[in-house]
């Protein structure tokens, strides 16, 4: 590539300063695709990066998706595909025939070969398989072997691990000597004759290291390793915790047989922390290239589960029909407690649904944590409780009714603050996933606590209009 | 280290399956130090990760923390105070001298130090900046004069930047030879006469090619440069984008300035990511070491916009009084409405403000998701609407009424699915973040538009007990 093309001079007329394809030009391409000039097409798309062709294609209706790939046919490498959205990729993947899939997979690490042939059927899994040569085929089939969602599948068998006894100058020549090793790698694992990982070396260390010093001396034994079998939710938070730029993963026992390096993780970390945004709203997966059948069966799954709550909550106001029909004004001031009381609950739920996420909060702190969240609770309900009371006296002229939303208003915030904390602790013990069905829970319980803590004592006081 | 002393071994007792602190251990830590038995203390202390003797400050109780901060001082290094919460950390550093803040600071890179000292009032940062020795100041008070996230305040200067016509042999040679150099960097910078950065080079790379061919045959011309004041999540989404381990800082005129690593880029990745959880719920930074004052206010404030629009909503119905107050069997039903239509606005809005934030939802697709919202809200309203809409018949047997209640449930659906998109997206364009201030929107729509189209339909409709 000549100095002239540069992609800090291209991009500018594909990408906006946000990194993001600018919408003319993804309309200039698929004018071109669609006039059948697959020359200029292809002559826009060729300077991309792998990750802005798969974002293209994201960008590109369903239907004009098929035609791009065509155009663009041998820009479609394997990176492109590792960089793309799982629904697109299927997508695409299922028009290839299994040897072009195979011929793919074959170009790529096998933590992104697998991410391509995971998601396929069970047939046309075996048939790219069949096609594949035999070494990639055993590290891909292997890897398949791990749960999802495990090390196991995201690690690369692709490594570099050298014995201890070696100086830093035999390591070297040997990287120099062997044509066929990774280049992609950031550590070399130092491992005993059982091939059991007992150091990690930088490669920065080794390079201002004399050739003659040995590698045991120069590797650190302080080592993270990583089980097989761990979820990639926990590798990605101990990535994060222990500032990892690669790790060796290990066998039930102890021996090392990959390696996941952080760009795959940074993925990993921002997938798993926007999820629970997703999860508390009820949204699944909230991929947005999900097929929209799904989606509607998603959202509705959840939809129905909260209409059944907000059934029981409204059955609450069944309970006071009689106290509402002498005095309507009730009816008018009902929702702002519950309102308020579910918005308070959702503050604290975030805020310890994140804290559980991030291993913020554990045992340790969690009586701390319920104290801190009683006190805040208790001083906004307060404060809130007495500007509704002062502003319904302004405005109704009521003082009983004005002390009795007062303190519906802090009974309610309090409710909320207690379940906002207890309610992802109790089901995270469980081992339930605070992020999906806590919402369920709190705000069915400020809706009901509000009703009945308004009404209520709203019938008690003998309230009427 | 000998090997017995691993940390594989060791850890056990320290940590849970999950890397976090065991509440037995740091019970046994704290118990220690209100013992005043000094030595247990640091015998427990000692085997511990940077990362975990943070973790165990934020566990500590906040009273505690002083006394805990005095039994081990000496394993107090920086590279703990780097790894901690900004709030437990400011506490700790209150109770230093600015020659003790000074000497923490200089064991650490640029980027490291700045983080401690630039939550410090001004005039404590003067006082630590002058105990610092003039290198480190200068670098220092040149990070500090960059806007606060912003990639200038994320790199380090220590960074190893050689010319184009050296050698692989020329480079290792200088490593090798050059004591004071850094040793943590993943990859190599080549520069031109200006200092400005024309490529850069994977230490395997380096590794794996003889001595006597050029830098610049093995370095890639392509580059992902960071402008120095590009602000932190967008130097996340793009390290995340283009799978970067680390990267060049340029400034203005395009030289190279500083460099940042992808360990320092996975925090923010993390905070950006489960930020739009904490925002979208109102709930600020959601920091659960901030002082409580603060949090009582963020929330506050939030609830107090959410006060008034709740009032707004209960406004609508005040202007069914009458209505409800010959038939109080609507002030029953009325709050399902309006919720439903919340869930679905929230869902909506979850997943519009990820894709935003994700970069995935751009203005190549505005259009394309507002129809595919629109589907999803219509398919779920009229499941929704029937579904209640037979409910209501089969309990109250009123068929008008669960007619007029299915058609406002369709109604507030569309309603929640169109806000649920165009809130943000409108915000988005304004350079409003989406989701600080979506959901005041999305929920006052739901809330109202659920009164309003309920209540108004009964009314037209004139239904009656």
């Amino acid at each position: 590539m000549s100095e002239i093309e540069l992609p800090e001079a291209d991009t500018e007329t594909q990408l906006d300063e946000d990194d993001r394809l600018k919408p003319e030009f993804v309309s200039a391409v698929l004018d071109a695709v669609e006039a059948g000039d697959t020359e200029t097409a292809r002559a826009l798309v060729e300077p991309l990066h792998p990750a802005d062709i798969a974002d293209l294609f994201e960008l590109t209706p369903r239907e004009d998706r098929a035609g791009l790939a065509h155009a663009v046919s041998d820009l479609l490498d394997g990176d492109v595909f590792a960089e793309m959205n799982d629904y697109v990729r299927e997508d695409l993947i299922d028009a290839l025939t299994p040897t072009e899939v195979a011929d793919l997979a074959s170009e790529l690490d096998t933590d992104d070969a697998v991410a391509i042939i995971e998601d396929m059927d069970e047939d046309e899994q075996r048939a790219v398989l069949r096609a594949l040569d035999p070494d990639d085929r055993a590290a891909i089939e292997e890897a398949l072997s791990y749960p999802e969602e495990s090390a196991g599948r995201l690690m690369q068998r692709e490594l570099i691990a050298v014995p201890e006894h070696w100086t830093v100058g035999d390591a070297i020549d040997y990287l120099r000597g062997h044509e066929e090793l990774t280049t992609d790698f950031w550590e070399i694992f130092v491992v005993d004759p059982a091939h059991k990982p007992i150091g990690t070396c930088q490669l920065s260390w080794m390079l201002r290291t004399p050739r003659g010093i040995a590698m045991a001396d120069v590797m650190k034994r302080e080592q993270t390793l990583i089980p097989v079998d761990m979820d990639q939710e926990e590798v990605a938070l101990r990535f994060q915790k222990y500032a990892l730029i690669s790790a060796a993963v290990v066998d039930n026992g102890g021996r090392l047989v990959g390696m996941i390096t952080v760009d795959d993780i940074v993925h990993i970390i921002s997938e798993e922390a926007g999820e629970d945004t997703l999860r508390l709203a009820g949204a699944g997966d909230g991929d947005i290239n999900e097929p929209i059948r799904l989606t509607v069966r998603t959202r509705m799954t959840w939809l129905i589960v909260n209409l059944g709550t907000a059934m029981i909550a409204s059955s609450i106001v069944g309970l006071f029909q009689g106290t509402i029909a002498t005095f309507a004004l009730l009816a008018v001031l009902m929702p702002i407690v519950s309102g308020m009381g579910g918005n308070a609950g959702t503050q604290t739920l975030a805020v310890v649904v994140r804290a559980i996420a991030t291993n913020q909060l554990t045992s340790s702190n969690t009586r701390w944590m319920v104290l801190r969240e009683l006190r805040i609770a208790a001083a906004n309900g307060a404060m809130l409780g007495t500007l509704i009371g002062i502003g319904t006296f302004v405005i109704f002229g009521n003082r009983d009714l004005s002390i009795v939303i007062a303190a519906a208003m802090l009974i309610n915030n309090v409710t909320a603050g207690l379940g906002g904390v207890l309610v992802p602790v109790t089901l995270d013990r469980m081992n339930v996933d605070p992020a999906v069905s806590s919402a369920v829970f709190v705000t069915t319980l400020t809706d009901t606590m509000g009703f009945f803590s308004f009404l209520g004592l709203a019938t008690l006081w003998g309230l009427h209009g």
